[in-house]
C-alpha cells in the first residue's frame, strides 16, 4: 500500500461555541487545514465527513453535502456516523480511497455540536451510541456502562479510584497550554476524589465534558505531494478498523476492548511496526478507565497493567511513552464526531514541531491514534509518521 | 478497474412491519443475501450499512455493529448516512472497498423503519435530509420541496398534472406481482388525478410512502469469484457519486439535478458505457417528477423531454427503456436507508432472470440505478452487467 501524506490540519478550540452551528465549525477547520496545505478546496475529489448527534443536536442529517458547501468543495460528500469514532472512520475512510488510486486528494473531518442540549437531552442523545433496546432501555448511560468496565476491572486485576484519577490530572496538565483545549486548568488527584460522583467509581473528573468542535485533515497521495512539490512532513502509514457486539452484555469480557486489539493489530501490521515502535500517542478517554483499556489493548501494557501508568508517570509529557499530550478527550475536549480526526490534528502537529507540547517529543517519530465508538464496539487505529524519518 | 460481482442479493418485502425492528429486518434481508451467494456470513471482511432516520424512528445510532451482530458478521462494520441515498452510498463504498484489494468479500445493503412514526413525526424525521435552518425553518418539506421542482419543470419546460399521473401509474402496474412490493394493485390516471393534493401538483398517488424494509447485498471481487468456482450472473461494472448544494436556493436551476448528471457521466465513464447501452433502469421516483428528472440527468432525454415517457410508454414494461419494473419507490415502497441496496437487488434479479418481470428483459445485458438523497444533493449511479454478456 502506497502512504497517504497528510497535507494539512486544522481545528477550532473545543469547548462551547453556542452562536455557531456546525457547518460554521466546520467550516473554519476545514479553511484552516486547507490554509495550512497550500492547496485550494477545489483539489478536494471526496469528502469523508463524521458526525454522531445532528439529529439530536441540530434536528441534521444529510450534513454530507451541506459540510461540502461549508468547505466550498465540489465533490462526493458523504456523512459517516460511527459514534464517537465517527470521524476516526471517515480519516480511514480517506486513507483507503486515496491508495485504491480513486482520488489523489481528499478532505475528511468531522463536527458536533454539543453545548445546546440540557445534560438530560445530551446524555439520551448520547446513549444512541448504545443498544437501544438492551441497554438503554434497561437505564444505561454512558458513564453508567463504562463504570461497569471500571468495577469489573478492578474486580479482576485490582486498581483504585486514585489510580484512575492520576489519567485525569496527567491530560489536564497537558493540556494547560493548549489553547484549542477546552479546560487549560490543572487539577490535582485530591479535586478527581473530591469531584461529585457521576457513577461510582467515576466523579465529575474521571469524564470528558460535552463539547462544540470540529476538526478537519486534507490528505493527499504521496504520487500528488511529489509531483506538486509538496513539504509534507507526516504520512499515515498504517490504518486498522474492528468492530465489537454493541451491547456489553454480549461480550466475553467486560474489562477488555478486543475491537481495539484487533484495529490496533491491522493498523501494525499495515504500517509494519510493533507497539513498542511507538514514541507518542493519542487515544480515547472518554472517561479514565478507557485510557488504561486502550493503553492494554493496543498492546503497550499486558492486561491489568496499564492501571498505574499514569500514577508512575510513564504516559507523562516526561514518560516513556507520552499519552494525549493533547489534554485527550478528557481536558481538550469531546465533540464527538469531530474526536477521530482531533487527533490526527494534534498528533501531526506533535510529530512536526508546531504543538505547544511538541517540545517533550522531538525525538518521536511514530505516533498512533486510537479512537473508540460506544463502549468500544468501534475501534479506528491510525499509524502516523514523520516523512523525513 | 477490475469488477466486482453480485455473488447474492436478498431484500425483505417493504411495508409495515410493526414488530419488527430494523435489526429484524436487516438480518433477513442480510441472511437472504448470504444464502442467495451460498457464502458464510464469517467470509464478510467488511460491512458497509445505509440508514437515514435510525435516531428518529428507534433512538438508535451507531448501527454499525450492531447490524454486524445482526447479520452475524465480525468485521469493520459502519453505518452510512446520506438520506435516502444510505444504501447507494454503501453499495459504491464496497465496490470501491474491493476495487482497491482491501477485500474480496463485503456486505452492503441497508434498512429503515418508518412507519411506527406517526406521518407528522415522519415528515419532521425525513425533513432533516433538507436544510434544517434555511429551508425547514421556513416550513419546506420534501412534498413541498419537490413540488417546488415540478412546478419549475412546468415553467419552464412544460408538461402536466396527468403527465406524471402516467409515472405513478405505470409503477404501480409494474409492482402487481411483485410479492415484496408494499402496493400490489394498479391505479388509473384518474384515481392519481383525484386523490387528494399532498402539495400541488402533488396528489397521494404522486408520493412515495412510508415503508419498513431492508436490503442486502454479497459483493466479491472477481478474482474471489474465479477462484471460488462460483457462478455469479451479475457484476457492477461502474459508479458514480455527487453531490450538490444541499439547500434548493443555492442551485442555478430548480428543476433539474445536476448531482445526477455527474454521478450518471461518472459511472458510464467508468463502465465503458453510453446512456444508449443501458437496457433497463431502477430511478429513485420519490415523487413522480423525480423519475423525469432523473432520465434527463441520466442522458436518456434531452431537459424537458421525459415529461412525457410514462404517458407515450416508453418507459413502460414494453417500452424502449423500461424504467422502475420493481414498482419503483412509488409501488415498491421507499425505507429509505434501504432503497439504494434495494435497487441493486431488484435490477440483479431482473439481470439474471429470477424476477417476476424478468421476461419482459429478457435480453436485457446492462442494467443502471440511480438513487438520490433529499433533493438530489446526493446521487449515487451503478452499471450492472450480466456477466457472460
Amino acid at each position: 500500500m502506497s502512504d497517504v501524506h497528510i497535507a494539512g490540519v486544522g481545528m477550532t478550540k473545543f469547548g462551547a461555541s453556542p452562536e455557531r452551528t456546525a457547518r460554521d465549525l466546520f467550516a473554519q477547520a476545514a479553511g484552516e487545514a486547507f490554509d495550512d496545505s497550500g492547496l485550494d478546496p477545489d483539489a478536494v475529489e471526496e469528502l469523508f465527513y463524521g458526525n454522531f448527534m445532528g439529529e439530536f443536536a441540530e434536528t441534521q442529517g444529510h450534513q454530507g453535502p451541506l459540510m461540502a458547501d461549508a468547505a466550498s468543495v465540489s465533490a462526493p460528500a458523504t456523512r459517516i456516523e460511527s459514534a464517537c469514532a465517527s470521524s476516526g472512520v471517515a480519516v480511514r475512510y480517506g486513507v483507503n480511497h486515496i491508495r485504491s488510486g480513486a482520488a489523489d486528494v481528499v478532505l475528511v473531518g468531522g463536527a458536533e455540536r454539543m453545548k445546546n442540549l440540557s445534560t438530560p437531552e445530551g446524555t439520551r442523545a448520547l446513549s444512541a451510541a448504545a443498544d437501544a433496546l438492551y441497554e438503554v432501555k434497561a437505564g444505561v448511560t454512558f458513564p453508567g456502562a463504562y463504570s461497569l468496565m471500571a468495577n469489573k476491572y478492578f474486580d479482576e486485576f485490582g486498581g483504585t479510584r486514585e489510580d484512575l484519577a492520576h489519567v485525569a490530572v496527567k491530560n489536564h496538565e497537558h493540556a494547560v497550554e493548549n489553547d484549542l483545549a477546552q479546560f487549560n486548568r490543572a487539577i490535582s488527584v485530591e479535586d478527581v476524589l473530591e469531584a461529585p460522583t457521576v457513577s461510582a467509581p467515576f466523579g465529575l473528573y474521571d469524564c470528558s465534558p460535552m463539547s462544540d468542535g470540529a476538526a478537519a485533515a486534507v490528505l493527499v497521495s504521496e504520487a500528488f505531494a511529489e509531483d506538486h512539490g509538496m513539504e509534507t512532513d507526516v504520512k499515515i502509514t498504517g490504518v486498522g478498523q474492528a468492530s465489537d457486539s454493541l451491547a456489553l452484555q454480549d461480550r466475553v469480557s467486560i474489562p477488555e476492548t478486543p475491537a481495539a486489539v484487533e484495529a490496533g493489530e491491522t493498523a501494525y501490521e499495515d504500517a509494519g511496526i510493533e507497539p513498542s515502535d511507538v514514541d507518542v500517542a493519542e487515544v480515547h478517554d472518554c472517561f479514565t478507565i478507557a485510557e488504561v483499556l486502550a493503553l492494554e489493548s493496543l498492546g503497550f501494557y499486558e492486561p491489568g497493567e496499564a492501571i498505574t501508568a499514569a500514577r508512575d508517570g510513564e504516559t507523562a509529557i516526561d514518560g516513556e511513552l507520552p499519552v494525549n499530550l493533547s489534554g485527550g478527550l478528557k481536558a481538550k475536549g469531546h465533540p464527538v464526531g469531530a474526536t477521530g480526526c482531533a487527533q490526527i490534528s494534534e498528533l501531526t502537529k506533535l510529530l512536526r514541531g508546531d504543538h505547544v507540547n511538541s517540545d517533550a517529543v522531538s525525538d518521536a517519530e511514530i505516533g498512533l491514534t486510537h479512537n473508540a465508538g460506544g463502549t468500544v464496539a468501534s475501534c479506528v487505529v491510525h499509524v502516523l509518521e514523520e516523512v523525513d524519518a
